[in-house]
């Protein structure tokens, strides 16, 4: 089950980064959903490399290509598998990585777990195979916008020290985050953040960051009670991502050095129903959406392929020198945006469905 | 599936705390493990309240009785059910919460969900569920120590500001965890992490915390490299507990300050195999366990109970203000410990079992 | 997963038949069902050995206990747990079974499959096991009947050569199949039935059958296009029953003579819809409901355990006589015919649930 | 999950036969086995259309592709993703059906299901889709030959009324089967069973079968004791194939007739473990593998595409006439041969990999 992901809107992703292609199968999208190829594009199009100066130049071949499951632009509630081709395949930026797993790679415990490894490049361990998760997350959002009014937005919260981002989750749009090349939506910290990228560039080494997300317009009543608590699903969502290194939701760590009587928050009437005064929940209570915007942040460590010598060992034990060529993003959080989302819109879509069938 | 969890080393939960029973079925434990009452009922009675000071005043019936999957104190191969019965219900301790959804609490959103809500107490999200997490973890860790030698050690980390604690990941114990009553295995702190809660106990409020754990002597190639990878499902089954907010796996939030030359833990040779000579990884790269200990710590915030009066609304949306009466724990993270363990075991226990489909 | 059935309407059983108890519990019924031990009763009733003379004369106790799920006497979408303890064990009855596997039993593959077996009886795959299919898939049924209407009726429609029964599938009820000890709702053949059973029983042998079942009043819609067809889902139910040897829908194998021209079922308007004018598909078409009643046959095995001696070889292969001892059915289709209702409910309802998605 | 068979070895199939493209990812099949394209090829050459005078014309384009999972030659433990090209689209060919659903196919029930169908042939219900499933399972049945030497072996068992086959179950090759076009393998058969699929064919009408199955060399201890069944599954695998209607394990509806004394199998000593002298169990006990060869029958009913005018409804409910035009089988079995040894070597791949998880 390693490569599918959701229960009842459910993706299966496949490819190797340097093999033939990349894919993803969305199985469980309900019938008669008006979707174009463009719809999917679009978020593609931001997870894509070679967007700017902040990361790196390749020219991944990401036009996607529809294979089933539409018929005269609406879904037939059948499998929509989704493909692209790998055309920049330079394997001979991998040379030296055969002997020596890169630290902080998966290339020693891909190696140690299936008793082999792909003979260049990283596998599916490689930021390549998020292709097919913003693939998928695109269809995903496209039916929660068209079916509930379901808004997610993700930003850059923070760039090593810079930040976090001052933003109004109740007003933030794509556009205002798209504004930087950096990605996040707080216009006095584009600048000091894509330095600190640039910085980190010229150095040959990377930086971490922390990316912010909210879900705007979910229902409530979506999420389980008990083990597919909404916060528990995004957290498995995040942490599947490459490099993510943790997550919060709502008050997250710092609301565990604050008191009950301030973190609770009270109940009000909004319109025809119950809102809460203060959202330290992050808009889910007991695993369970509460109508309130909800939020979270996800921390991803430092890109671990740099261009600065290191020292490590071979697989034989060997100790050596690694020094990385090629092309590797500094900063993986400009693009991890869409990746956000993409995983947000899948863990949201499959319990909507799941929140189906008590009516 | 909101009660199911794991995919071949499986818990089902059940019960509500102020019904008949709380329960769990284990399927999936191989057979031939020796299993005793005591192996269970010894983690449960870490988790147990009204075990000091520090936690409410009840005092729960938890002495588990197993009634089906072994045979002469082997298992069977066959589900294990395990169960206790309420004894201690006062709904009376629940009056005035029928018409006003406790802040913070799951009543609300359950009543959304469902269309209805259990006539006294949390339902399927009060803390005394996790009795049944405890049970199934506890089978879990006995075939991870039995079969690989894996140890689980979890720790307060911090409690409120009091934190966090200085400890050895490597020689930690659960003796020495449990050498004070908060739970915590660095002694400087021990008393002012329980002053932290008398005083919020004093106050009629809650306080919050981090719990930090490492499993040890779990083998190379442990996760799966996309969905589900280890880090991944941690984080499932950790923001799966109540009033869990947040997890970082190794250097966590803290390491997206780094720079990546920084965090990167090179290989060095180890015994027959390579190691690394850092672990901000936490012991998992690219999802699967690498042989270091893995290393994480979970947020829980303050508990929503309190004894002061809160501003709030009813289900009908009139202002009103709610005073909780009878027992509460003004601070989770003791009693959270072998919830924690537990969740940890079950998850490390299903990778075991994926894993051997790979020889 | 051996021992969950279903995918939202799920049920995990437990229990070996001569330890504590057996169990059930389920998860995914949708709340705001009225439910009562009696609803649940009744087929267990049905279910139960030493109903008459022909079946064995043991006074299983089975009061089923509902321990979770409910509150005033309506479920609250909670996992529903329910139990009974094995009160009549008579471990005695299976001396001389430990070094011989009974033929045609389970005692040699699951000493095979988990290197251990129950030291008395069947475990698993002991027709004790099918209380808890029966007490779950109650619920099922009654869930079906409140919110569809849907009806489900099993009879006996062939014991050894005594058969077919001739039944009307538009209107035959419980009450009518009841009206015979054999099951079947065909009084010219309940007397040879019934001989033929009581034959076998004096003779120290059994005897095989076949089970016949309608569901009416299924909407159209239910079932999934590829893998999890009606059909399909219903054959892996049915065989999961102990002695179920094969399935057939509609037509089935007597199907398989005829001419495209005479098996096609075409279409006329009836109410509001299309409805068929023969029914050849079972109600089924292209692994979807149509509309009309589903039918199917199951095939039942005699009974393994006979008086008779029998030549067979020990666990250690050397040749030996087992005479078996104690109570045993001299034909379990009467006693099937629940079962079989069950497990059609257990599969409807998750496809009922599964179809809301499209909505 | 309605395109996604197995748990732990796992295919999701995608693809209308008239969109762009069919395919299967195969996910969970383990690392280091030796595949080429040529093992997938063999199987997907026994199950194209236009292989000989009775079967249909199409010259479907099934050349596979692999697109991921194989580096040198070698599975890499990731998903294995396979895909072939619709190029022979007719839509004309299914003029005149758009307003009249076909009878005893699945329009109407697609239509019924999804409130939507596509707008030329069968859509996900087409006999095309199972090129999918046989590429995925010729995978599977590699990695079973080459890991324990499974041989799985199907042959057309009866055509109409023409049978059934008289085969040596412990020696029928694929070779044996494929002498003649009809896929039989007992020569008198042969010449019979092609007549009656030719006068069929002749009279614009359409003609069933039976096919037989044997898997040889599988170990005892497949299939899990309650639910999931080794029958259980086979059952479930093949009556998802289209056109399939029942299916009876070794002695099946048969066996029913029979006393239990002459039904039973007894233990023998073989080798170094126990046999039975008869098996009428057909290799499966209790659900589980004995180490004897699997036997199972699957009944296929006649197409329902004919030539021969139909009277019926369109889905106005107005009375009309059908009458089929273009490429059609008068019968479904020969082509049907490797689409059960698909499932079956799908099933068996599943189970065993759960059996590791004993060891």
């Amino acid at each position: 089950m390693s490569s599918t992901f959701g229960r009842l809107f459910r993706i299966t992703t496949f490819g190797e980064p340097h093999g033939v292609a990349m894919g993803v199968v969305v199985d469980g999208c309900p019938a008669r959903l008006e979707l174009t190829p463009e719809d999917v594009q679009r978020q593609l199009d931001r997870r894509r490399p070679g967007q700017g100066s902040l990361t790196s130049a390749r020219d991944e071949q990401d036009q996607v290509e529809i294979l089933s499951g539409l018929d005269n632009g609406l879904t037939l509630g059948s499998p929509i598998a989704m493909m692209v081709r790998n055309g920049d395949q330079r394997p001979g930026e991998y040379a030296g990585t055969q002997d020596i797993p890169r630290p902080s790679h998966a290339d020693f415990t891909t190696q140690e777990k299936f008793g082999i490894r792909p003979s260049s490049g990283g596998g599916r361990a490689s930021a390549r195979e998020t292709w097919a998760r913003v693939a998928g997350g695109a269809v995903a959002e496209k039916w929660l916008a068209r079916e509930f009014g379901v808004e997610i937005v993700a930003w850059v919260d923070r760039v090593g020290e810079e930040g976090p981002a001052d933003v109004d989750v109740l007003t933030v749009s794509r556009r205002q985050v798209d504004a930087s090349e950096i990605r996040t939506s707080d216009p006095a910290l584009a600048g000091p953040m894509a330095k600190a990228v640039q910085v980190a560039k010229q150095e040959k080494d990377s930086v971490g960051g922390v990316i912010a997300c909210v879900c705007r317009g979910v229902p409530t009543g979506w999420g389980e009670p008990v083990f597919d608590k909404l916060e528990a699903l995004l957290a498995k969502g995040m942490l599947s991502i490459p490099a993510a290194k943790g997550i919060e939701i709502g008050s997250g760590f710092s609301g565990t050095r604050m008191r009950g009587s301030a973190h609770n928050d009270p109940f009000v009437q909004k319109g025809q129903g119950l809102g809460t005064v203060t959202n330290h929940s992050g808009g889910i209570q007991g695993g369970i959406s509460n109508g309130e915007p909800i939020l979270f942040r996800v921390a991803f460590k430092p890109p671990a392929t740099i261009g600065t010598a290191q020292e490590t060992a071979s697989y034989s034990g060997k100790e050596t020198k690694l020094e990385a060529r090629g092309r590797h993003d500094p900063c993986v959080v400009p693009r991890a945006v869409p990746i956000v989302e993409a995983m947000s819109a899948l863990v949201l879509a499959d319990l909507a469905l799941i929140q189906r069938t008590q009516k």
